[in-house]
């Protein structure tokens, strides 16, 4: 006997997790108490002389139908047919694990609550972070605890072009080309570039420690594009890195402060020394205080590790739903300019026109590469007071500090 | 309705876990289903005064017999009587949960497997890395991977003695009077400083991963004490930082090269940047690549934070054995000098007789407060090379390079 997997989506990822089923076949068997074995790959392209040809089918209904399937692993990417596929296994008595974090942003809670209402599992472990268990950490680990902050480093082409900038000044086009070059941007790289990508991945923490479906879209989102090495420089001057923060933080009313934007760190925050493709995932808990978890965020088969994890805990687990607590009630999302920080802000404007606008500022040293511009550092205060202080200024570029 | 819990030992842990159940009361009912309250605490000791003062009991029988308390938390320290106290609880049809790492590394396979048979759980998080889910993590989420490292700073005391020595220039003797008036270190610190601490905490990691019973006392574990203000110089000047590393690395027998030393790390090691109290646990999967878990190793809450989220897991599964790979077979342990590393060096001898024993070696810079000795780095080679050819020198340092 063996556990019988098909896998939706047949490119980077869903080849990771064949390869990941067949060289730790072994252990995986041992962890199961069977083994664990792709009968199905779907996919719309030909793969003549892939060992796992036999495999391919077109239509999906030949996975929906076969009983013996019992695990269905989405690899696809995007909304749709992503959903409707999913949906249609979870219908027809498979649990699926998924690393597309745009569904599950999206349509968690629904597919969440079929799983449940069907006695099988909908899991999403890949979905964030790659390789980093973040999400089981977060629903079966640190269970003792309110979380208050979960905030991360959750992109890691966006982290790879900073880094470079950083180590070897170049500006951010050649980082950007020499990253496509490399493979680890994407040719249309603006779901990286801009956040989204990023802004998925926190809608998704968010859900899972509030509770409630959190709506992508309403969260503010900066990405990098606009990040110059002059400030790069500055923020060198500053012993601070510049980080593109994904942040989600508790208040009061148990609503959450989210954020997407690149930040100025400093150098004794946690994240400061996540480089290049790495991620990382910053988490307090009431009780535990801080812990952070750290490692490879993309890539195939750290991602496939992770999904090939969610169907070891599936296919021991096949007839009992592990309970995700995830409501479809939307979470309401606070205007994101109520939230104090201090500001690093670069702009064309004189010394004197800066000080009618802000008082107690910090003006850094012009760099060399810079020497027309007013430097300086704002103290802490809300994004409102912020907007309204700098309404007659001429701001190039202004960095929260963290 | 309600889970009734009893606490054994009401010490700083255990009154940390009453703490927690009591705090966090609401967000641990939800995810249980039912409220979690803690009935009895055992202790020798009287507790005037306490809020808890009418729950110490001071018969472990009491627990034992009364059918209404169906999770135990063992947090007494050491063997005895905490293992006789265990083993009751667990025939009496009683889970348990504990943070004692000197139970779990000695009789951690025993335990697991009286808790199978009686379809009960023994679970152990708070034992390895206070708050930081360490042992959920290989047990439950990195199950797709064979793990071929782990390695961690996992003695909180230590590294904060190591930190200390470092920032201020302070002498070993000057770090561990201000850690033990700060209540990081007890007053007979030799469990932590001699590595005792840590070489537990390794031994029970690795018999997670090469699911076979780890014999602590046959690790060669060498502490900090010898660590002086020259070392922690010389370190610099290398830009590397002394750590006390525990270290299991698998070897291709699957049997595993264990090690509990101080290292001087370079700057792009993981752990290097892991300063004070804080722990960290670097993992390489053989799909997973590298990763890392960083948070409060040690302390009240988060210790708590990780026996109640032991209990929160227990509590959802109540007749349910969750399977904990660790037979009682014991693991061959490899000597400890097959294999290799570079190594710093100091030694009261000049550089002729210094050249006569080793080829290639790089020597250091004399710093201002050690002129009298020579210090160098040797090439990769293996503890037993480096013994024979260090035999007949007057060695006063030797530290591994990581």
């Amino acid at each position: 006997m063996s556990k019988k997997v098909a896998i939706m989506g047949y490119g980077t990822i869903g080849s990771g997790v064949a390869e990941v089923l067949e060289k730790n076949r072994e252990s995986i068997a041992r962890r199961v108490g069977e083994e664990v074995e792709c009968k199905y790959i779907l996919d719309i392209r030909d793969f003549p002389g892939d060992p796992n040809e036999s495999k391919i089918v077109k239509d999906v209904d030949i996975i929906a139908n076969d009983p013996e399937v019992s695990i269905v692993v989405e690899t696809m990417g995007g909304v749709e047919p992503a959903y409707t596929f999913v949906k249609k296994m979870l219908l027809a008595g498979k649990s699926v694990t998924t690393s597309n974090k745009a569904l599950v942003a999206e349509k968690g809670a629904e597919l969440i609550h079929i799983a449940e209402k069907n006695e099988l599992n909908f899991q999403f472990e890949a979905s964030v972070g790659g390789g980093i268990p973040i999400i089981r950490s977060l629903n079966k680990c640190l269970t003792a605890d309110v979380i208050e902050e979960v905030s991360g480093i959750l992109n890691g082409t966006t982290n790879y072009m900073l880094t470079k900038m950083r180590d070897i000044g170049a500006n951010y086009e050649a980082v950007l080309k020499e990253a496509q070059s490399l493979g680890y941007a994407e040719k249309d790289p603006t779901a990286d570039v801009e956040g989204h990508d990023a802004c998925r991945k926190i809608a998704i923490l968010t859900s899972l420690i509030s509770e409630r479906q959190v709506d992508d879209r309403k969260i503010e989102t900066e990405g990098i594009t606009t990040i110059t090495t002059a400030d790069i420089d500055y923020a060198k001057q500053m012993d601070r890195r510049i980080k593109l923060i994904a942040s989600s933080v508790r208040r009061p009313d148990d609503t959450f402060d989210i954020l997407v934007a690149p930040f100025m760190l400093a150098s004794d925050h946690p994240l400061y020394t996540v480089d290049g493709v790495f991620n990382a995932v910053f988490v307090h808990g009431n009780m535990l205080g801080d812990a952070m978890f750290y490692g490879s965020g993309a890539g195939k088969l750290p991602t496939a590790s992770a999904v090939v994890a969610d169907v070891v805990d599936m296919a021991k687990h096949p007839h009992r739903n592990i309970p995700v607590h995830w409501d479809e009630e939307e979470l309401p999302i606070p205007d994101h300019r109520e939230k104090t920080y201090q500001y690093y802000v670069r702009t064309a404007n004189t010394g004197r026109e800066i000080l009618s606008a802000f008082n107690n500022i910090d003006f850094l040293e012009p760099t060399h590469g810079d020497p027309e511009n007013s430097v300086f550092v704002t103290p802490e205060m809300s994004g409102r007071e912020f907007e309204q202080r700098a309404a007659d200024l001429h701001i190039l570029q202004r960095i929260r500090l963290k």
